[in-house]
C-alpha cells in the first residue's frame, strides 16, 4: 500500500476516508468505462473504443489496494459494525465494480469487430438499453459514495427495465440474423453486447443490494433472488 | 447465523473450521450444479436441467452465511495476518463462486430451449470444454479447502485452453448458423452457453489466484491480466 504521507500513523477516520476516496476513484472510472462502451457501440465511436479497456489496469489495481488497505484496517483497527460493515461491503463492490469495468471494455472491444454499413440493423434499442444501465450504475456509485439506501432502493427497482430491454433486444437480433444470413457476424456481436449491458445492470443492482445491507444492517425487504428467477426476459433467454 | 451447538461461546479455531466447512459445502453445491448444466446441454438431461437452478437458493444462503460469519470473527476474534487474508479471500471467494453457481443455473435453463434433432451441430465440442472447465473449477475448489497454492498454480495454468476450445467453438456455432437458418435459434443458446462455460472457467481462476495470494502472501508470479488481453481468442471474440 502505497503512504502518501510522512506521517506513518495515520489516524483512523482518516483511513477510512481513504478506502471511501478509493472506492469513489473506482466506480468513477469504471462509469466512464460504461459510458465510453454505449458511445463506443452506439455512435461507432473508435476513440471510445479504445479507451475502455485502457483503464482496466487502474481498475485491476484499485481493487487490489482496496484489499489492502481493508485487510491493514481489519488488522490495526478493529472496526465495529457500521464501519465494518461498510469494510466488508468495499471488499465485496470492488469484485462487481472490477467485473463491470471487464464487460464495458468487452463491449468497447467488440464494437470495432463488426461494421453495420449496408445492413438494416438498428441500434437505437441497444441505445436505449445502454443509457438506462449507465444511469443505474451512477445512481448505485452515488449510493454506495453517500452511503445513500434509498437511492440504493431504486436501482433495485428498475433492473426489470434493464431485462425488459434485453428481451426485446434478442428478440429483434435473432429476427435480423433470419432475415439475412450477412446479419450473422454483426448481430452476433450484438447479442453479445446486450447480454453485457445486462450483466452490467445486475452488477450495479448487487452494489446497491450491498450498500443497502451495510447502511441499513438488514436486507432490502424483498431482496432479489440472484441471477434472475421465472421473469419475462428468463422464459425467452435465461441468464 | 445458526448455532448448532448449546455452547454460546465456540474457540476461535472452531469458528474458523465452520468458515471452512461452509465454503467447501459452498464450493460442492456450485461443482455439481456445473456437473448438471454439462449434462443438461450434451446430454440433454432434462432432470440435470431443473437441477442446477434448484440449487441456487442453497449457494445464495451460503454465501450470507459466510459473511456474517465473517464478519463476526473479524468483530469478535481480531485475526491476524494468514487467518485475516483467509476470511478476507473467503469473502470475495463466495462471489465467484455465486457466479460460477448463476451461470450453471443459466446454462441448465437454456439447454432446455432448444432441439438440436434433425440438425447437423455436434455438441462434442462443448463437451470437452465442459469437462475441462469441471475440471479446473474441481482443482480450484481441491486449492480451496486445503489451502493448497500450488494446485492453484494449475488451475491458473489451464485457464488458456479453456480460451481456445471457446473460440473453436464460437467459429463452428457462426458456421452453422450461415449454412442453415434453421441452426440460428439452437447455435444462438449454444454461443452463450460457451460463453457461459468460458466465464465459469475464468472464475474458477480468479478462486484459484485467490487462495494463491491467502496462503503465500503475495501474488501469483504472472498474474494473468483479468478480462483477457490480446489471446487468440480476443481477436475472434474480445471477452
Amino acid at each position: 500500500m502505497p503512504m502518501d504521507s510522512v506521517h506513518t500513523v495515520k489516524s483512523y477516520e482518516q483511513e477510512l476516508d481513504r478506502l471511501r476516496a478509493m472506492m469513489a476513484r473506482m466506480g468513477g472510472i469504471v462509469e466512464s468505462q460504461v459510458a465510453q462502451a454505449v458511445a463506443a457501440v452506439t455512435e461507432r465511436d473508435e476513440a471510445a473504443a479504445q479507451a475502455a479497456p485502457a483503464q482496466d489496469p487502474q481498475v485491476d489495481a484499485l481493487e487490489r489496494d482496496v484489499e489492502a488497505l481493508s485487510i491493514r484496517l481489519l488488522a490495526l483497527r478493529s472496526p465495529m459494525a457500521g464501519d465494518l460493515r461498510e469494510i466488508v461491503a468495499a471488499l465485496k463492490i470492488t469484485g462487481d465494480l472490477e467485473r463491470i469495468g471487464d464487460y464495458a471494455a468487452s463491449i468497447a472491444r467488440r464494437s470495432t469487430r463488426f461494421d453495420l454499413a449496408d445492413s438494416q440493423v438498428s441500434l437505437s434499442g441497444l441505445r436505449s438499453m445502454g443509457r438506462l444501465v449507465q444511469e443505474n450504475l451512477r445512481r448505485a456509485i452515488d449510493a454506495l459514495t453517500q452511503q445513500d439506501a434509498e437511492r440504493a432502493t431504486e436501482v433495485w427497482q428498475s433492473d426489470r427495465a434493464v431485462d425488459e430491454y434485453y428481451t426485446s433486444m434478442f428478440r429483434a437480433l435473432v429476427t435480423y440474423m433470419m432475415e439475412d444470413p450477412r446479419n450473422i457476424g454483426p448481430c452476433t456481436h450484438l447479442l453479445f453486447i446486450a447480454k453485457n449491458f445486462e450483466r452490467i445492470g445486475d452488477h450495479a443492482t448487487n452494489i446497491a443490494e450491498r450498500v443497502y445491507y451495510a447502511v441499513m444492517g438488514e436486507n432490502l425487504p424483498a431482496m432479489r433472488p440472484r441471477g434472475g428467477s421465472a421473469s419475462s426476459a428468463e422464459s425467452l433467454d435465461p441468464r
